[in-house]
């Protein structure tokens, strides 16, 4: 749904729009710089991060800089504590991890990308460096691969149009074709394998989890590394512990 | 340092007072509950939240009802990629992992509270249910104590005169004397091990970590049951391992 500018607020807007400049290439920036990325005034950032300030999100650091704050996490717990299948799915999760060793995630799309929503690593050294709240392309991603097959063939063609398929390994499917009955097998047997698509060296297999009325809402998953276990091994080994675990969140979930 | 009514956003600052009405007790708030919990105007709460749905935060779940989205996790993954604490210290954690066996975590102050940076669990059913942004009592948790020791007596004072020490389990330290003179020993060892005061079975100890200016920006703690460790073995074992971490990561900050 559209929803019209003259029922939206620009000035709650802009004032996401400047807690959103602060990341990993800007994380202490001025005043101008961030005036700069935003495109608004320099009084009108001035007052947007005073206002921040005093809800305690931003703090000067000094020399017109300014940083983050640890409340801004609060905002996202908010997510966490309110979300349903995070809170269900995560003790499910620590499960998947102790009986396979493996780290476990669970994603949801958001727009076309695939979020994190909760992650529990295995004790390996090797582990992706991803949180809750990490955005990945869908394409590439067991994860992605099996909340993509969930949405109407429309919103895949839109992503294909939009995005395409960008290689990010050697072995990434580019094919709009292959990429299509791919999906189709992952809605076919319940499940997505992905070995070395999104990085060389990881392999994961993914299953959906649905609500109460049979829609797909997020994808639990089991990723471990190629130097551990092959593509048969996760197929035999970790898939059906994995849709298992899956269909027991879905349960609980009223599916 | 106060700021003015006047150099602040009102509808900035009532943007996230609708973002936070959702919790974990309001999961699908109604229109009508998030104005009556924000004491706004019910056009006003619907013209906030079309916003945010705009922005993306939050969507209809139907019948005048709304939830959170994964979106709202993007913002504290700003926090996450642009706090140069984060980044240096989550390697380190999970190395703390490894060579202990046991959680670890990492915390800020923020206001009065201790607030969750990045955690590590272990590989244990039994472990702290807590993730980034996750708030607790500063009083009664290892990671507290060490953050308020590095604080000026006078920010201890007001944080007795406001908060008090309320008893979390019958053995939380509540005489203020006594939580004085802890946290004057915490100064004076470089770490704090707190045993049963925030929940029985629930062990920790903490140290600090310094930013280049020496100042104590962030508490590092491993976490483990009763059952598992004696406050003896906690002592001896782990806290040399969690100091020394803790000093690499201070040193890598540039303390």
């Amino acid at each position: 749904m559209q929803i019209g500018a003259q029922d939206r607020i620009q000035s709650i807007e802009r004032g996401f729009a400047v807690l959103l400049v602060f990341d990993a290439e800007r994380r202490n920036p001025s005043l101008i710089e961030i005036a700069k990325a935003t495109q608004l005034s320099r009084p009108a950032v001035r007052r947007i991060l005073l206002t921040l300030q005093h809800l305690g999100y931003v703090r000067p650091t000094g020399g017109s800089h300014w940083e983050l704050t640890p409340r801004v996490l609060t905002i996202g717990q908010h997510f966490t504590t309110s979300s349903a299948v995070v809170a269900v799915s995560e003790p499910h999760m620590s499960r998947l991890v102790e009986e396979t060793q493996e780290s476990a995630s669970l994603s949801a799309m958001d727009g076309s990308d695939v979020v994190y929503l909760a992650r529990v690593p295995a004790k390996h050294v090797l582990n992706i460096n991803a949180t809750a709240g990490t955005r990945v392309s869908a394409h590439a991603t067991s994860m992605g691969r099996v909340l993509l097959a969930a949405q109407p063939p429309e919103f895949v063609e839109q992503y294909l149009a939009e995005h395409g398929l960008r290689p990010l390994t050697r072995h990434t499917v580019t094919n709009p074709d292959q990429f299509r009955n791919t999906l189709a097998r992952v809605r076919e047997r319940g499940w997505s394998l992905v070995s070395e698509e999104r990085e060389i060296g990881l392999i994961a297999a993914s299953a959906p989890i649905r609500n109460h009325t049979g829609q797909v809402i997020a994808a639990l998953s089991s990723s471990t590394s190629t130097g551990r276990m092959s593509p048969e091994r996760v197929e035999r080994d970790l898939v059906p512990v994995l849709v298992r675990i899956a269909d027991e969140i879905s349960e609980e979930l009223g599916a």
